[in-house]
């Protein structure tokens, strides 16, 4: 692949190669826990270190619905992130647990946005709030995709039904 | 501090101490690369990587205004991001070099804002963009604090001169 | 704290306050997967990341017999790492799962040597072995500590049953 | 490449193709700085950071004898960590600033040592010490190479002269 990147966005005027849509109709909970490396020097959790968990709940939800991220990058596509907003509410502190809850919904051919609530086990607090952009991309051309592996449009279209 | 934390947000309710507003007028520059740690499977900059480069230059960029982060901790303040929000443009490839700029603007009394452009060095590129919120919060209480330290109220003034 | 942070080791020169000994009996296992965000640009976990799931061990092991981590932060007490040793047999690829072993033994009064292997679930393939030494840190003197806390004295003393 | 990878160790097994001796005579100075999102709960730089630092370190002492790391990767050639020891003698905290110090021997035909000293920048205070191993592998087999890429074999051959 060359350094010369081609841009990423904007998306906005792509034009999907078929009326596909989708979305997870639960809200996906992946747990997790403050660790150590987590956090910075006030004892909470680098505001950083959210977007790993963020990101791993999206590849357990794909998996959930039987996509395996790592088959998808096998087979010459990748799911860049190409837009992101975070709103952190209350700070997660050392040793605390929280569940990462998502929500995918896929509507414009090549954009699929994750919503995302980060809570307290019991649900009585909210830490996190915010949205995730991906894109479909073909690995070879560093081309966004306008016809889905078929793989992926397959998983994808189980959750239509 | 107890685990029971106040919520951060809302910012919008709060009245600011005074009619305190400041901007830098100049965009900062901090030099970043690519390095493997900060690659992903797919040979480019990890999503969540920019954060870290994000905040070294507003700690930098404070620092060139005269504000020492880790000094404004020792006083009891903490400035922790409540929001968030980045476009990713082109993906920047291991080996890769890059300037991240920022610019702050703080007016509402409690709330910085920060922008940010990272671009190729000849200003050719454009990578990312992006904003992010910090509130001033009392390390001790927990609390979003009204009345800024006077070091931290000094540094600002002189960026309205 | 002031800057001028006393040194951590040498470990070897402190007499214990007591002829504690204790070790955990059993391999603690902790599972892991590896996402996209432990990965470099060569498709497998970027070596520092393996710190991180060790990490993450250490804390579940002593959480299992009844030591919080977080409470014993709480308490004034820290285990900073101050030796590390670790070879990679085999590279990790994104989206495998992994066991993380680890086995403490507590017997010098102030050291807390950690072993671990990285195996795959079924037990037959070798990612990596280590060994991470802690010592116990009085956080407020930021000084080795010659006495335990009591309740983390408690919860080693229970091992030697 | 397989999922089944071939084991990177032992390497002492392996005879070098040919009695390529090399080594940097003076010490790499690589200056860093403790950034908030280096630290942890404890206000000092998680000791998982430190391996960030010591990898910037590598590959800038590389490209400082002409050879890229990004161009060695898309020439086909890796350089994973195969064995890491490190002692952590000293925190650093928040705000202060180091000097990474790397020099590195190659000897055995495919074993590159680094050895690390990370300081204070006046050199009176150590904060680390460490070495790290890496081999050189041919990415597409996922096997270590014999053979030495030429660009590689000549900065080295630079090196002995």
């Amino acid at each position: 692949m060359s350094d010369q990147q081609p841009p990423l966005l904007p998306t906005n005027a792509i034009a999907p190669d078929e009326s596909l849509q989708a979305k997870t109709e639960h809200w996906f909970e992946y747990p997790v826990k403050a660790q150590p490396h987590h956090t910075d020097y006030g004892g909470i959790v680098w505001h950083g270190s959210y977007l790993a968990w963020m990101e791993e709940a999206r590849v357990e939800c794909l998996s959930s619905i039987g996509m395996d991220f790592a088959d998808l990058v096998k087979l010459g596509c990748d799911l860049p992130v190409v837009e992101l907003s975070v709103r952190y509410h209350r700070p997660l502190r050392m040793g605390m647990s929280a569940i990462v809850k998502t929500r995918m919904s896929y509507s414009t051919g090549v954009r699929m946005d994750w919503n995302y609530q980060i809570q307290s086990p019991d649900g009585s607090e909210l830490y996190l709030t915010g949205q995730v952009t991906l894109v479909t991309v073909d690995r070879e051309k560093g081309k966004i995709m306008r016809q889905l592996p078929p793989a992926v449009k397959d998983a994808l279209l189980k959750l239509t039904r």
